[in-house]
């Protein structure tokens, strides 16, 4: 089978959905890790114009949009499938992708996450006050997945969709700053899936610090606290 | 058939894609039009969370999310198909409406069309200075679509797919401004592909005048210019 290229920075959720789609599919890929900064380099914009990660290609086939390569995965590699046979249970699925897109990537890991729990590791300054005024928008983007959640165990059903694939990422870094692990706590059912979905061995292949140790990609000297 | 719902206000890009593919599928629909403001209104809170627009229904089926909605009725109703059988062309499809979601919105709609095309008939003041130091960045996703269209008929080939209507909404609006029109005669085959898609139908159909005249819905009063 042709393998499958993710080129993207280490870290990121949206290099680590696509990871876990290929780990979860069991095909050969490679990673091309590139350092952060890297993304806007003449030789990464060929691949990205716009200098966002990740970026793929399938043979002589290179394309970006991150939920267009789990959908392409998808597709040419249909065991197991990630997208429900049900209409009703696979537009939920593209609902939850489009939340993760709309609202968690901004109002949770952007102004919340980012800024409290990452942005030091990075060596990038960030405005604390400024993610402590976001925590309430945060809790509300958690509480309307946490109740399409409801008591299932998966977030459209029994079985694993691109949408936990696209999502778990994002709440994985909840924990990394305390303000995050509270936004966590305050929904018990989503903490459970979160649980579960760390069991699974695509999830530890995929850790920031697994792709670090693997790609030899060096992070940014940490700012003092 | 059960009928569609569509919830939202007239003129948005992103109540017009969804009754674009209504009218190319040729299915019952009902469009519930809501004045500008109503989308924070706590009934339309019920049924979009984040006060965004548009929201959908089918029978007792509610959700949200716009590539959900055309990717549920793409499966619902099978014919006319507007994805593509070929899983490479798929990507490119899906890649385009990430596009259309990721850049055109932010980039060209929100940056520069609204505010100098658009803002005065909502009687919205806008920033028309920090709209046209965007030209050049709106300029830029425009070149990218128009490289990844090339020569052919629509966007993924030689058949209409969700990518066309989705991004359509956006680029019918370039020539409400001199602006935006110079943008779109930058790019000579976007250009005519936005004449094909004029030529459609279901664009007359579902046009900002033609949405205000069926629905009854008021404008704003207008901002002296």
């Amino acid at each position: 089978m042709t393998e499958f290229v993710v080129t993207g920075i280490p870290g990121s959720p949206y290099v680590r959905a696509p990871l876990l789609v290929l780990e979860e599919k069991g095909v050969p890929y490679r990673f091309d890790a590139i350092p952060f900064g890297a993304q806007r380099s003449p030789e990464y914009l060929r691949l990205q114009p716009f200098g966002k990660i990740p970026a793929f290609a399938h043979g002589d086939f290179a394309f970006y949009e991150t939920q267009a390569f789990l959908r392409y995965l998808d597709r040419v590699v249909p065991q197991p499938a990630f997208t429900p046979g049900d209409a009703r249970a696979a537009a939920r699925m593209d609902q939850l992708i489009g939340i993760t897109d709309d609202y968690v990537r901004g109002r949770v890991s952007g102004a919340v996450v980012f800024p409290l729990g990452l942005a030091a590791r990075l060596g990038i300054p960030a405005d604390q006050d400024a993610a402590r005024a976001a925590l309430p928008a945060a809790a509300h983007v958690l509480s309307v997945i946490a109740e399409l959640l409801g008591d299932q165990t998966f977030l459209t059903g029994d079985t694993l969709s691109l949408a936990d694939l696209m999502l778990v990422p994002h709440i994985d870094y909840l924990p990394s700053c305390p303000e995050g692990q509270a936004l966590l706590m305050a929904e018990p059912n989503l903490a459970a899936w979160l649980a579960r979905m760390q069991a699974r061995p695509s999830m530890q292949a995929t850790s920031w610090e697994r792709l670090l140790e693997t790609t030899g990609i060096k992070m940014p000297e940490p700012v003092a606290a």
